[in-house]
């Protein structure tokens, strides 16, 4: 396909719709408000997409040709990811989300914390209903392990020796887990079989871990004129990325205390050493085995839906794999 | 039935032992001790007895001779009941609950934030798979119903013009509805009728009410020595209860206009003035009108089960509502 970004845009019109027109059933006008801040102030409704396409792979016909029922589960995908961001928001203490205060903020603790409640019941009760009660275990499941990487990144927070395992653990949990659920809900409302199940849930988890590697590469070596925002975020938060985990296993003694030693000090002198962080870890050939890494998660997801050959659905979910490693942005 | 409260104490040690080995299935140490701590540090597991009694009584058996999908749904009421006071605690900024530190204080507002969305995403979950799709959508109704009240009730925090709609309201949001749910959801895992459903529903929903009012009164009138805590805690926050609304109410301009007055006031001020106020709303009638309100809603919420008269489950369910309006602690 030619550019996924624009057939993704047309998509989230149309999946913005479904949510607009869902919201009429919230009663109460100031949390009606809220919730719309907090839903349409950005995002590309990528969750809900790959639910539709999984769908439409499965059934071998368009998106556009999907009853409603998958809609309607499609978007609790987008609740539950603006849910997990609205909370994640208060407790990190995050001031502002895509460049506008974070609801928390705008309005209150208090608001933020029952915005998000409402949106988790929504989406399981979406989920549930138009998708039946193994899509709502699928979607709980992934709310569960969702919620457990949180608890495993409170308690290995400043632990620098924090190694691969932890990191792909809470990458697992924080974003894959959530992308693998959609997908495999997809199948789930179309009829799919088991196999079909697995195979999709295998393509959005390898898909969402594939996406959180590039953007760790972007942190380091993107262009702020096409990502948008400057380099070097996650080092000045001292945050245990794949590129600073393998350098801290693949450099020599000298080099490991002193990247230790930069995490554990402040802020300031993370951003002023970035230069020679970045020197370091390019030298030790960090970024080349992050991107390895991305490209062999691209590899397995392509090969999960190998079956899927053919499907014009399935050429898009292949088209956003390939994305997900070239993008710069 | 001499002492509900014995039966209850029975029970709950039973629903306890469920809600134990439902804990077995969270795999993050650190997330089931904190929700251990949550569960387990009191509470009297009204609700998911009220969701077994109203099975039984709709199926003819004892509590103890219902399969266990009934106890599975039953404890996701506790999960949210428990959800609700976990995610409220940091909204109300609540230092204690049940006379221990509140989950945010002990540990800090992100954990309590993800303790209740765990507990948010396992009930809603227990309730779909136990329950069935349609349990499902009632509880969804109530958990929105709550976070509409909540809204609704911090419009009309403060304003001290805040009526008998507006207390109706929030009281049949934050305590009747799930109540209802409890009950009505019963009905439904027990193959009841719509007929069946409403009539549980209405005796679960006038029942919250009027437990709520008897806790406005007890507030005001109770014996700290039955009750275990002192009186005029709501006076003292400024609290719109039943009593207060109808002394505003029916006050002349003078009488009106003071405790108006008081109500915008410091908190001491109130306290020191409580005896006033007390004596001021006996004058009115407001207590005896209070008593009154509760009264017809148990009459209301026994007259919706009087079609189950005789099985041993509704005598129990009818001792209850008797209970709840004699109840001095």
């Amino acid at each position: 396909m030619s550019d996924p970004l624009e057939y993704f845009k047309r998509q989230a019109v149309i999946i913005d719709g479904v949510m607009r027109r869902d919201l009429d059933t919230v009663a109460d006008p100031d949390l009606g408000r809220v919730l719309a801040e907090a839903i349409f102030s950005g995002g590309k409704r990528i969750r809900p997409l790959l639910h539709l396409l999984a769908a439409a792979a499965v059934r071998g016909c368009a998106v556009e040709d999907l009853v409603p029922e998958h809609s309607a589960c499609a978007i609790a995908f987008e609740y539950l990811h603006v849910a997990s961001l609205v909370h994640d928001d208060i407790i990190d203490a995050s001031d502002t989300r895509r460049g506008r205060p974070a609801v928390w903020r705008a309005h209150s603790p208090a608001v933020a914390i029952l915005a998000g409640d409402h949106l988790h019941a929504r989406a399981m009760t979406l989920a549930g209903t138009a998708g039946g009660v193994e899509c709502l275990r699928v979607i709980a499941a992934a709310t569960q392990v969702m919620v457990e990487s949180e608890f495993l990144q409170m308690r290995v927070a400043g632990m620098v020796a924090g190694g691969e395992e932890e990191y792909l653990a809470i990458l697992a949990g924080k974003t894959a887990a959530l992308i693998a659920a959609a997908c495999e809900t997809g199948v789930i409302v179309a009829g799919g079989n088991g196999e079909q199940r697995r195979a999709l849930a295998e393509y959005g988890s390898c898909l969402g871990l594939a996406f959180q590697m590039r953007d760790d590469l972007l942190d380091y070596l993107g262009d702020p004129e096409k990502t948008g925002k400057a380099v070097g975020n996650d080092l000045a938060e001292a945050k245990m990325t794949m590129p600073i985990i393998h350098a801290l296993a693949h450099s020599d003694d000298k080099a490991r205390q002193w990247l230790s030693d930069l995490l554990g000090a402040s802020r300031s002198e993370r951003q002023r050493q970035f230069a020679a962080v970045r020197e370091l870890l390019a030298g030790l050939g960090s970024f080349v085995d992050t991107s390895a890494r991305a490209e062999a998660l691209i590899d397995k997801a392509l090969a999960a839906i190998s079956f899927l050959a053919g499907h014009p659905a399935a050429a898009i979910l292949e088209g956003l794999a390939m994305y997900v490693i070239r993008r710069d942005r």
